[in-house]
């Protein structure tokens, strides 16, 4: 059976406009008649009057971007402090997590150092975080390139003194661009442990991106106890093509490679949360959340102000409507989902520490894009008895309910507690266009797409904190 | 019940990657086994070496807008021969048409004049399509807001020498925006008409745009023969907000319009054609098609390039994997959608003088945005035949196979020759954010989903071209 969705088709032309006939058929009609009016009047209020990208846009353009310990993501802790009292939720507070403060300082460069075919030539890279800087002359050394880890092992010897470059691109075939990103994002996060291993002195990673473009795409690496710490940079796709392409050309690449990265001692900060209290069970709760850092880099307005937007929009929208949840529905502003995951893990921690019983937990987290369904960890029962509202997602063919991912920051929840949790499946096709660089910013949301997904989240909280799971 | 799709997210995280379960679920199992693996072929080379994006990407940066008339659209007429003779189409040809030659100009200009409260501003304004310019020095006049053609019949003969201001915005809570844009763009379309009846002097229109932003959207508009012809002239939305507030302030807020535009004698353009030749029934045809006109603003990257780009990549796709369709498949350039849609008249014209058996044609003009599916006008087991194939674009979720309109330039074909027409229907919530403005250029376009509207072409075209209908 082909389920249909409301599509309207017009298009008008010099002779008037001519109009295609309307193929409408309603697959909530199993549902409650209240739920489905209800769905639609958050859809309608989102659409015609929503506050996400207004949201989003302060946030973007009053801040910028919030690295964890930085001086922006203090700011941002505050603004959203106050934004969730300016819309009216209760029980604003902060909750103090100790996060990771690491900062990319003034300098990254990598130049080619007068190459046979090119000369000398000035590379787009970027530190990825969390990794030490260079001496303040840099390093230089022969660039390898490699495809994986298996290469780099082979090398054995020959890596001494050598920058390793990883250069093995997304799988762009994937339908799936975070299937993509997952199968190549180990040189990122694990290719200094394992070219230090070797006796490499520094790491080039080709950009997480399914796009050819000139930016550096920063984002998480890693070390290991034991293992030596070399400096690590991404670079852009467009470069990472010409480095390869000189290295078939020359015999000799050397590189020069310096970054004035460095870690500081954790510095202290906060999730922030606020909620509307349920009016029956209101021990009983249903976070909705996203992340509040960012990278250090674009706006970060995908990745992920979307979502905390979202979040606190969804509220708003159940307020705006006078819609009175039996149970608790929270918007959580997690902190150091990107390297520590700190703010995520406290929440977990405080929520087994307490008398409230979380019964769901909701992240936006792969861009404010337009929404497809969500993605469900949960057992089979909870699973079913989420997927039953579909119907009421199908107007904005956000009807997807499947076995899935929930969210980095609201997983501890679900491996520590078994709380069912679930994450905002969105059309991805662009987000790794934008991920983690200086593209990640406000006018790459779109405000019809973004508001949207704020009124999923709002009607599925909405039903849950209603019916339960 | 709920269909699945494929749908795996991954999160990077500082602990390494977190993987959720696959849900995969296919609906293509009841197909022949052939046509499925057909399927994924052409989607694994559209996303892994789709060459509709860098063909969109030399037409927008080469070429640039191409308005009927102009030299750009001579220039688009002979690059599009070339690049299909480069891909390897037979039967490469044009086919010549006369079309409407109206030419912009390099005046256009809105000025508020000594109001109360703004002093004198100048108006982000465009010149409609199609209007007559206004004498040198323009035309001054009071300014009337009004929001549908009732109340300028009731101005009566108070809207004598004024100029009308129709500001009814578009619908944002509904959810299709096309359906948005239909419910506003008779304001443009016949807003001239209409005020030029009560005696208005000139009009000025609110941009047809989900968006509030700071361009002017053009689009066609027409005068009716008796009825006297007034210059009329799009504003953006911002300043559509900006002078309704004034109008509220001041008791009277004149203006002055200055337009450049103006209409010459029809000149020669043509359609571009070229195709696979059937193997077994080439007499029997599909057509694929876009149009290659454009408005004279931005790119015209989504409004039309997009869908004439994915025309020509659908049958490169079919030719890079071998595969030999047993009809013809053709791809149409049509020439003058926007303002005429003298190509898709000529084309269906010649269509019934010629032998050949139109059996299907499929229309891309909703911008180059992710596929959904495609909406079809044909007759009932005509629909059921097309319909049958809906699993084979699962994958990439662009399986809603609906009833709907086909597209403006392949409607004549339907009208006259009941041939089966059918759109690709695409996620088009930021369509109107860009159409007909400054907006529409290349850099709007994202790849993948260009590319992937490109396979869905190919997919359908083809198993129709081996089953029939």
């Amino acid at each position: 059976m082909t389920r249909f969705v409301c599509i309207v088709v017009l298009q008008a032309c010099l002779n008037g406009l001519t109009v295609g006939p309307l193929a409408a058929q309603n697959n909530d009609e199993g549902l409650p008649a209240v739920y489905r009016e209800t769905a639609r009047a958050i859809i309608n209020a989102a659409l015609g009057d929503g506050q996400a990208y207004a949201m989003l846009e302060e946030l973007c353009l009053q801040i910028g971007p919030r690295l964890s310990g930085s001086p922006e993501a203090a700011a941002a802790v505050e603004w959203s402090r106050n934004k969730m009292v300016e819309v009216g939720l209760e029980g604003v507070r902060l909750q103090p997590v100790m996060v990771p403060h690491w900062v990319r300082g003034p300098v990254e460069s990598a130049l080619v150092l007068n190459s046979e075919s090119a000369g000398s030539v000035q590379l787009e890279v970027c530190a990825l975080g969390g990794t030490i800087g260079t001496p303040e002359f840099g390093v230089i050394g022969e660039v390898i390139e490699v495809q994986n880890f298996e290469e780099v092992k082979a090398l054995g010897k020959s890596a001494q003194g050598k920058i390793i470059f990883y250069n093995r691109a997304l799988d762009r075939t994937l339908m799936t661009t975070f299937k993509a990103y997952g199968g190549a994002v180990d040189q990122r996060s694990r290719g200094a442990i394992e070219a230090a291993k070797v006796g490499a002195k520094a790491v080039l990673v080709r950009s997480m991106t399914t796009a050819l473009d000139d930016v550096p795409h920063t984002g998480a690496m890693r070390y290991d106890d034991g293992v030596e710490k070399i400096p690590s940079a991404a670079i852009s796709t467009i470069d990472a093509d010409f480095l390869s392409r000189l290295l078939k050309q020359d015999q000799k690449v050397r590189l020069r490679l310096t970054l004035s990265a460095k870690t500081f001692a954790d510095a202290p900060s906060a999730n922030v949360l606020g909620e509307i209290r349920g009016s029956e069970k209101p021990e009983e709760v249903i976070v909705l959340g996203g992340h509040l850092d960012s990278w250090d880099k674009g706006h970060g307005a995908h990745d992920d102000g979307a979502g905390c937007m979202q979040s606190i929009e969804a509220l708003r929208l159940l307020k705006s409507l006078d819609l009175k949840p039996k149970r608790t529905i929270r918007a959580v502003m997690f902190m150091n989902e990107e390297n520590g995951v700190r703010g995520g893990l406290a929440y977990a921690d405080s929520a087994g520490r307490s008398s409230e019983k979380h019964i769901l937990a909701i992240e936006s987290d792969r861009g404010g894009f337009t929404p497809r369904g969500f993605s469900v960890t949960a057992e089979s029962a909870q699973f079913e008895s989420i997927a039953r509202w579909a119907g009421l997602l199908e107007a904005m063919a956000a009807d997807k309910i499947v076995p899935g991912y929930g969210g980095v920051d609201i997983n501890p929840l679900n491996k520590q507690f078994g709380v069912p949790v679930m994450g905002l499946v969105v059309d991805a096709h662009r987000y790794f266009d934008y991920h983690h660089s200086d593209n990640d910013t406000i006018d790459k949301v779109n405000e019809r797409e973004l508001e949207l997904g704020a009124a999923a989240m709002a009607i599925i909280s909405y039903v849950v904190a209603m019916e339960g799971i």
